[in-house]
């Protein structure tokens, strides 16, 4: 087993399997028996920018299982502003702990502290690299929704150009072999081409389009994204285009009965809140997934049986 | 019993007893039998304006359980900053935890949560609004104290105009029969006016007065708040008439021997220090016993039993 | 035993090597036993200013023995922005906790809270006076890697002059009976000359050279500091001198072979990365040590037995 999870990239199908695998069995398993697994294990939360769902989900799943939580929420306390390096502060840190959980806004620093250290490293984000336990709680809520994960089409809605989930779910369900895709996104925020240059062309297919409701009735997924104002160089052109982008219950009418909707939070205006109290809405047991998934890898990464 | 504590309005006299009660057995139990009552919970702190005092005393209750905690201390940190609506946050957090323990500045928002998740939410203050947790441990204070509750006369010093924990105390004494009020505080500061407009005029007193002195040895509850400078529009005002409301060890020498200095902290310098070494300093227990009422509050809306 | 550990001038030799002994024990323990010896117990971490490694580390020990941990990482939050004195947020903890660690950017405040609290009160650093944790952690690492701390000959490199870290651990290593000291600093950043004023004269030998090179021979230990830009009036002046107190691993040549680099960390760059592949780089160990004697620390002062 890898000592780290740093990249869904570096996963084999079968090793994404086994987690989805764990994480079933960590739902299955009564909490006063998980609760005896981790005691005396201490998880290190190395959070170099905010991000209080990830870190509190973290938390949450290192309690659950009994163990303990040190760190820090933002740079601003760490000993970076003495002019320490990152280097020095993961050889520190490892002193401390028996797993280290990083998020920084630096590409590739997961990778680096993995290096750096024997202990395990799990990357809750990279920049705008990777945040591999985000992909793996949306195979696990796929396959836990949807029986399965392969012969299902999914829709992607919103910035598809600069999001890291998207990126990193697509490139993982092309890995199980999912081939329809719907990609729903302002011509300035579409999925970047070299998605669509496989060395299987005729397997893959990714239909465009800038209209939402073409496509809810032809997918089994629904993965709604936030449009960041910030991406367009045009306030006009952001507010021109919004709109377009936004998922009422209305809109659901003709959708499959099994339909999911899904986001990986937080939401702005993207879905809106009439769609909560919808059969379709998984987008909060999509966040309670999370804990269960990264019980599945503190276990797995800490070397821990079930 | 209810799922939620939000506002002493929502409880009878009855359950506040039941409290007090599950309090003094709190109390009475041995640590190392307290501490396996909770491990495996989760309590969620969201602290979204700081109160370093509050937080603690929530997370030493918890820790004193076996419980443990997650949560953040201040806004800055969290996803409200992305956009995220306050009811989203608590959407997500519910998926973490087992129940929250909520603060912000904004009325009405303790209520919301609870609306909003099946999980028991503890108002922790909300905003000039309600701090139940507050009134129950000055509650438990005075029984514990003085033997009782009723048949007692309390005196309220400082600024009870605006003070949500002079307000919700008052309201809770006057609903245990405690008649006789002396309300010291400058002109512009006194209790507003319809806490004497009851149905039952004859039965509550309320004797105003500018001065101290001439209320100690007429009360067993001597309720100390801080006057904010930031409540005068003119500071002249403010120096002219601080000192009024300061009490020293000496002003002390005429008071009852059962009298209990009272103070929900912190003080800046209403209370001399020379007071702290009297008999009547009530204070700081009284910070231990936020702990203990916490305790009870959290087994009861976890529905553990003691 | 004394309740508090507040300054290395407090601590007799047989009380540093208690201390020590205690480590060496908690070193031997299996985690599984350390780990029931404080649940149920809380440690407050007050840290005034931040300081995240020194809190970090505390945390650690506190979870490897099974306790927990409350407090804040920096003033902002607390409620000495409300004009609560010092004294009262001690008074107020001590309702919160079994032991408090203290880290405050003004002298004796931790001595201050020691004499306030019938707790026990550990010194986390009080300003540019006392860090005793540090230097018990130093001693104790001298003792593991050389055998003795008696009969060994110490180099100082880096600004002697302000460095807390420096004036404790000669102090205590002069207790020790250890007689030689290499001291290598720029002419604006040496040593006290208090230092060199003991009663016996002939016993105390301390070399100063501005070369590092000189040293490294000689010596059995060559413990570095960094040098901070801000000591210096003069920037040009700062550029000239900071790489004669750098050390690489090409200057480890002619090292004693036991040779021992030792650091409080962080470093910036006054030792080459080179060295912490050498056998001499003792640095990172060593705050693996600061977890074990603040585990010994912590058990000692909360009176239980390993």
């Amino acid at each position: 087993m890898k000592k780290d999870l740093i990249s869904m990239e570096d996963l084999t199908v079968d090793e994404i399997k086994a987690y989805i695998e764990l994480a079933h069995r960590v739902e299955a398993t009564p909490p006063e028996r998980l609760v005896k697994k981790l005691p005396g294990k201490i998880m290190a939360a190395l959070f170099f920018e905010p991000s209080t769902r990830t870190r509190l989900s973290f938390e949450s799943a290192m309690h659950r299982l009994g163990g303990s939580v040190i760190g820090f929420a933002e740079q601003s306390a760490t000993s970076v502003s003495k002019g320490e390096s990152f280097v020095d502060t993961i050889y520190t840190v490892e002193n401390y702990c028996d797993i280290m959980v990083i998020r920084h806004p630096g590409e590739g620093t997961a990778r680096l502290a993995a290096q750096t250290t024997d202990l395990p490293v799990i990357n809750a984000g990279d920049g705008s690299n990777q945040h591999p336990t985000q992909t793996l709680l949306d195979l696990y809520t796929i396959e836990k929704d949807l029986g399965k994960i392969a012969d299902i089409t999914v829709a992607f809605v919103g910035d598809l150009k600069y999001s890291r989930t998207v990126h990193s779910l697509i490139r993982a369900l092309m890995k199980f072999g999912v081939s329809e895709y719907y990609l729903v996104a302002p011509e300035s925020l579409r999925l970047p081409g070299y998605f669509k240059m496989s060395d299987q062309p005729e397997k893959f297919k990714f239909y465009e389009t800038n209209h939402l409701e073409e496509v809810i009735a032809k997918c089994d997924v629904l993965y709604m994204t936030r449009i960041q104002r910030e991406r367009f160089p045009d306030l006009l052109e952001y507010e021109k285009v919004k709109d377009s982008y936004r998922l009422t219950a209305a809109m659901l009418e003709g959708a499959r009965p099994h339909l999911r909707v899904l986001h990986p939070l937080p939401r702005v205006n993207e879905i809106a809140y009439d769609v909560d109290k919808t059969r379709y809405a998984g987008y909060f047991p999509q966040a309670r997934n999370g804990v269960i998934m990264r019980q599945a890898i503190l276990l797995k990464h800490l070397g821990v049986e079930l």
